[in-house]
């Protein structure tokens, strides 16, 4: 079974540097989970950088122990996990990209294990997406963003990490009725923006909303929404407070905090999570102290955990 | 009417930095609003940089959009807003400088437009003062911010960031009555130094207190105190919880989260905004994703729609 | 009695940084507090560079004034204070440092002073605990920190930033029944990691407990506790959220807030401090405001305020 | 005759960033020269972030005063110069974005403005040649640069910053035969990859032999090859020493000083300069000094200059 | 006889930071030089912060050892050297901080020491040299810098960083005809912006010239003008590359590497040093590795140099 | 044969970080050469941070080509190299630490590969030569670097990096008749500091002596001394302008361009490489753009070079 190397016998920043020293496993033979880097930036529309958004994460990872005590779960001792390495991209050509990452993607999920993607700007995900919704039909869909990624175009072109949720809903790559997006806010282009959810199917909990609900709540919301459909999450790093999480390319002010953050991935609990994603890390925006970076690792942890728990 | 250069047609990371992407109108005519910048930073006591304060907050204000969910208005339709570029400054001469910032606000205030000002250390609040007291005699104050600013001198010495707020009071600029101060934390210089407040006959609620209200609280008292007279908003960047904002020149640990700090200006809803500003962002000291500074851009960005509810 | 420079005098961002620009006094004579630096970073297992933490504190405790209003005290007022410089160590030789640090504390110690002291990473407080029992005999110890440091041995080997808490109950410098670890987060080696300290008959609070309680349980909790048997405080600055606190060497996401942090501190009022440190700041992680090193300057005027009131 | 903000009455770092303070003059009535910038960094094969350049440039060129002693020449008042604001571009998807940019670069010169840029990547270049070719036809163009940027294609896709030169000479916007490259160095695919450039007819002096000419050896072997035909002159940044000019995305250790690489510049004196830009200033990966960007501001004013001194 | 402490013994990381671990002796009583800081930047054209400048550059002094090889001189074997402090400054008072900073800097000569300064902006010379001026008469005077700081006024006020050097020579605190000034580069008002040094009469020579002048030659030059006169070196740290020293507020690319720079200060061996400094390090704008803040100290060390090998 | 990644498919910023995007191959099967992380910083004087010097050198890797201009060789096709991932350390415990190193070593020159070394600070040197005289006896030893290493002990205590070229010799690791060391400068503890290399028979060129040769002036030194004897390289990165490599732990001003640096080890040509390294990256000191990282990855490209060369 593949686990990380063994911190307490070498020290965590010795190594060629793969998510929390896990073994590089291009093949993915007999993996549960395959976690992969994404790194394309070129959907960007304010802040580029997110194509360094897989090496950091895995450097930062290498914190990552193999019990999650929050949660109660063995994580590496009871899944076998590898990294995947990175899906190739074309930087410029957004159109060509796509494909590229769906192969990568759909590679994974045919030699049978669940994909977790580390980005890259949000745009990746529609990518993902085509590969879940290929092998699962239509899936259960959470996105915790603090933007809903459903406008129509940016300067008519119909590609990039604000347009691609409603790309995927068009694609009939996700269920709306199945899904909810949470976390939204921020100044907005006009006072229907968050109405084309509604319009579109699909459930949004702006921020202003969320901040009032306990994670049980949460938790709540995406069963009876979800209940056991193939689930994919994804989570954007400027879902977090850019005071925790400043590494980011579209920061929106306030936000949960990390511990707030987490609770609300920890609430996916029993849910049939099928894939995921942390996206939109961009390293050249984060601190020193790459909080930025750690978090995501994180966040990966848990959705990891949430897979283990729903095997044990 | 001054509208922002449009996102979903030119991204916002293009075009020459004004605020929020506005037109650049130093004669302001026809304005509702005019942001102005204050490059000021020689009333600093501790860390000095806040003369590229509007540089900063200008650049991460491309971010914002024209509506605001939060609060549930078109900030930009509503509003004919300009930026009207930065007040004239000495460096190394104070007494020379707050008259020319004076004399710039007075040109706004005279052009039929609301100023909001982007600094510089705080001691520009005091030329700031002086022109709207001109215009609507001594104003309803309210200043969130980790000092109170009103220390008699430093150094034996009149003006600077520490000492403003007694000059404003002595100056009859502020009617201490109708005025109140909040957020105010950090070491002293003596177990009187909050009693001063008292003494001038402004409120003082510090940070050890404010914490515990709600939003709602603190718009009732200053709504008692202040009434539908003329106010004036001053908000010290570092009244938020340097974890959020660092890039500022005295930061004081603790004190509110993001989601907080804007809560607090929105709480004013339905006061008369005469004036307001935004002090002490000093990039040098911000994180590289520079989250200080877009801070203060939302915060303005609150100011706008404070003033858009009223005239909606 | 040895007092800060007074800053309405002369600027905080002049003179030579000692902490809290008090005077550097190596000898001590009539201090009741001493404040030292620890610049050690050898123990450290993943991001080492807390050998310029006592620099960095000393550099942002400039900021600190006289007076603490939160608690009420008059901190410099009531305490002759003194910066007694940095304990000798020796780069790479844990096994000849630690003796070192240990010699020097106990010279604070003999000259009557309370040591007060500023690593340097976590395995320093083995040599002052040594130092300390010596003195007092096993102390009452609490450790607010993201990580037990109960482990008990990496790479086969005794000494190191994750073991000396072990170590230091082994040897009886601790008495674990009037002894409190609180705060402890993050990813784990295995579900008996917690278990541990139970074993060795200390009490543990892990965050995930610890986040319901109020600073008041806290306190109740450590005075059933310590009583009034000489105390140890051991704050580790990976305590608090890496958002609020980036320039660590182990950060582990979530945690307390600025406000909650110092609250807890604030908590353990009316016990019988006989020493305490703030620990494994590292500077280099920090952002450029340097907020962590802030942080920890206000921590440590945290624990002389206890001091203060203690004596008031 | 637009001209910079005076500094001697109006500090530099007051005001709206425009290039070197001039006026923005979006419609560009009148000018000799027009500044522009071209935010884009979708063709960039490392590290992205050079749509943020025309920003960062701008904040530097505040420095720039009217006065070159170097050459002994009066720039700002010989010329008239504004700053054109930035070319639309399209976020992911190069082909689109060309043609704007192009369209953009032929308005300035349709309304008799020499186009001056700011990148940007450099495969805007194409579109800058692509719009002086209409005007002048085929061109004589100097490229400094450590890269020649004439490979065929990366992942078999045309446009991108390395492979722009090559589509420049294949469309007909050079004459090779006037041209010449040079700073060339770093490690390469292949030994031919330098002798692509003599296939296609250009001329190109690697690092390795232009570090021993004098520039006045390089200004002889320009004017041999240009005379006094149309000349573009594109200069990317990374052929300054990564030591003096560090924020950019695909840096080359080695190169000349910022002295000798402004002498290079300088030696084209009396070619007839119809067009130029700067590219590839990163400015996530300059130093806090932001020196990258002030070398691209002086390499800037140094083509004004050549202006200045032909036209005076 | 003060010296260092031994960095053999103890790390050089340790202890509180003085200029090269010297004692912080602020009575002076004894010592050959007296080094010292002057924090204040209220005088600053551009980018402020200098005022951190001599906490930055005694942090990057650790580093300092007591031989110097390239001169073959024992520094502080010969001579006896102390930290005397910070100059007092007040913030915001240009004409309230020289009095302040020149009584300080007396009182080191009337102790029978000479004075090297750590600025701190430019215009702290102008105090410095009022008190040389004091003791010793006009000086000769010797500055390299990037500017020749010789401006009459900026918006009609006398005093700040550019217009120092002419406030002096009307002092009469220099006398011209034993002067120099050398480095001077980048853009300028107007083509007589150099003459008004021939009109004041002390020579110039910009860097244009001094670039292909030997070390020699320049001490040649000095010695002509100053002989054995009493001599102040003024070393402004913007005469080095910005590539090299980019931590300061008015950068102007090109000039001197590290060696060239250091050689240039070599070559006053056998001047009569009577005061010097080092000025404009602002250590926001220095790179992490500190490198403008090393150099400084170096130049200094350098001073130190001059004078032990005149002693000797 | 061992190759990298091919960046025209894929682009370099993607995968997992390996030398050169070369495979990553614990076993080394059939390599020519071994390259390898030391991640050790333990041995540090003054600025720690080494132990990340592996990941940071593999990171900026990745901009190598296959072919070295400079030198006309093709690099990765004629050798076949992998990356062998990192050697086993002990933090805190150098004596624990050295011996792992050296077991790593030796094991790659086992399985016949020539082993080349990505620092961590100097001290891993003595591993590395305690490996290579293993099987060679002792070594013709070349050292570029501002500082001997020479000194016999800090603390009383023998290993660090200041002191193991000492260890080497008084080991019989190097044979100092075969070896010679270059571009030290900067202060140092007494006049002798230099003639410590005479008495133990290596010799020594400071910078003030090697800036005044020629590379070609060089390489015959070298010849002369080595001849065809098995010669080990080791290039502290400290050895370049702080300027140009300011990313490392004790720096010292001045020392040569990137340029001249390269060419220094270029000079090697001919002689018989069996080992070498670079050490002493400290990323946390160097800038945003990476160059000190960068420069290491092309000092080992030009090591590659010279086996390359003398295997063509």
């Amino acid at each position: 079974m593949h686990q990380p190397t063994d911190a307490l016998a070498s020290p965590r920043f010795t190594g060629v540097r793969t998510f929390a020293r896990l073994p590089h496993v291009p093949e993915i033979a007999g993996a549960d989970v395959a976690i992969h880097g994404m790194p394309w930036d070129g959907g960007t529309s304010f802040r580029s950088g997110s194509r360094f958004g897989p090496e950091a994460i895995r450097s930062m990872s290498a914190l990552l122990r193999p019990y999650n005590p929050a949660v109660g779960v063995m994580v590496f001792g009871n899944l076998s996990v590898v990294d995947a390495g990175d899906a190739p991209t074309v930087p410029g050509y957004i159109e060509h990209t796509l494909p590229r990452i769906e192969e990568f993607v759909s590679g994974i999920i045919d030699r049978g294990a669940i994909p977790l993607g580390m980005g890259g700007d949000h745009s990746v995900a529609l990518a993902e997406l085509r590969a879940v919704a290929k092998r699962h039909g239509p899936v259960a869909y959470v996105q915790l963003d603090a933007h809903h990624d459903l406008w129509d175009a940016y300067n008519g072109l119909p590609y990039n990490h604000g347009t691609f949720a409603k790309r995927a809903i068009e694609e009939g790559l996700i269920d709306p009725a199945k899904s909810l997006q949470a976390g939204q806010r921020g100044s907005l282009y006009g006072p229907d923006d968050y109405e084309v959810a509604a319009d579109l199917g699909i459930r949004l909990v702006p921020w202003q909303e969320l901040r009032h609900w306990t994670p049980a709540q949460f938790g709540e919301a995406v069963e009876k929404r979800a209940g056991d459909a193939p689930l994919f999450l994804s989570f954007d790093i400027d879902f977090v407070d850019p005071g925790v999480a400043p590494g980011t390319g579209t920061p929106e002010v306030g936000g949960p905090s990390a511990d707030q953050a987490l609770d609300f991935v920890r609430a996916l609990k029993g849910r049939n999570l099928i894939g995921g994603d942390v996206v939109e890390v961009a390293p050249q925006y984060d601190g020193p102290g790459q909080q930025t970076a750690l978090m995501a690792a994180n966040v990966l942890y848990e959705m990891l955990s949430l897979i283990a728990l729903r095997r044990a």
